[in-house]
């Protein structure tokens, strides 16, 4: 059975509605990919904006494409303290009752009344990951990091798509708390 | 036996040498206690001080108190990234090798040749206390967090004295990481 998996590091970003690039970036404007992501079909955009919260701003948030139906801003609980937006720790897409924030674009600005997150730790997998992995969609998991700063996450999310590519993802403060880099490999724990 | 213990954020802070708080603050400067900590005989002062590192400044950083031997900056990975200043994961007091900084106080500013660290995990216990969770001075264990960011963070260092208080201490990082707040029980695991 296979156990090791790279991680990768997500940094403060936002995935964009149609309507919300619009009002941000002008009525018929596109997102410019800058580079593909891990993800098939994903990619981080040139565009960036700035985040407003009641108690800070954090300028210069990344864009990633494409275009999403509703947005959604995943930002480290180190960023919800400088926002002062209290960002619950959730799966992407799951929204309800989450804090908004106010996004700031060359064109003008978004007042969001929801859809800040703090992503829950999670890992994509390929549906013939899973199998030789021998887990399903939704499995939760542990993931075992080695080095100085060495820990174990629980209550990691497995996410199995034949449009997935196999890859861990935690947050800054994760990342940061386990003292690892981006493509390093990681065990994966029944 | 003992297992549960309060964890604690040590959020970044500088210990002062005599030498750099009269630089930074003045001659025959006293530091002004704001707040005791928990360690006995530690505190919290009001006087705080700029850090500056060649990425990046980040302004009023806490001096604790009382004055130590060698002056000590204790910051995050996170600070470390935005300051330019790659701080090794190190045990308080462990701190040759390690890169410096720039502090500037109210009346002057000293350039560190070392000294700026992120403090390794580590458990505080009074002698008693070791004796309860049967553990001793120097032994390695792991601590684990629960909740919907559970953790179990491995490689944590036990530090016992008669002059010690039980707390685990953690950077903010690894707080955030773990989503606990200050005073929050964790289980050390032998």
């Amino acid at each position: 059975m296979r156990k090791e998996l790279p991680i990768a590091l997500s940094n403060r970003h936002v995935h964009l509605s149609e309507e919300h690039i619009k009002v941000l970036f002008g009525e018929g404007y596109e997102l410019t990919k800058k580079k593909d992501l891990s993800q098939p079909g994903q990619f981080a955009a040139e565009e960036k904006v700035d985040l407003v919260g009641p108690k800070g701003t954090i300028k210069g948030v990344r864009v990633l494409g494409p275009a999403r139906k509703e947005t959604q801003v995943e930002i480290s609980l180190t960023d919800s303290f400088k926002l002062g937006v209290k960002a619950p720790v959730r799966n992407s897409g799951d929204l309800d009752g989450s804090p908004g924030a106010k996004l700031v674009g060359p064109n003008g600005e978004v007042e969001l009344e929801k859809g800040v997150i703090a992503a829950a730790r999670h890992i994509h997998m390929h549906t013939d990951d899973a199998e030789e992995f021998g887990v399903k969609d939704k499995d939760i998991v542990k993931v075992k990091v080695g080095g100085e700063r060495g820990l174990v996450f629980e209550n990691v999310l497995v996410r199995v798509s034949p449009k997935y590519a196999l890859e861990m993802h935690v947050d800054i403060d994760e990342g940061n708390a386990a003292g690892v880099k981006n493509g390093e490999m990681v065990e994966l724990i029944k």
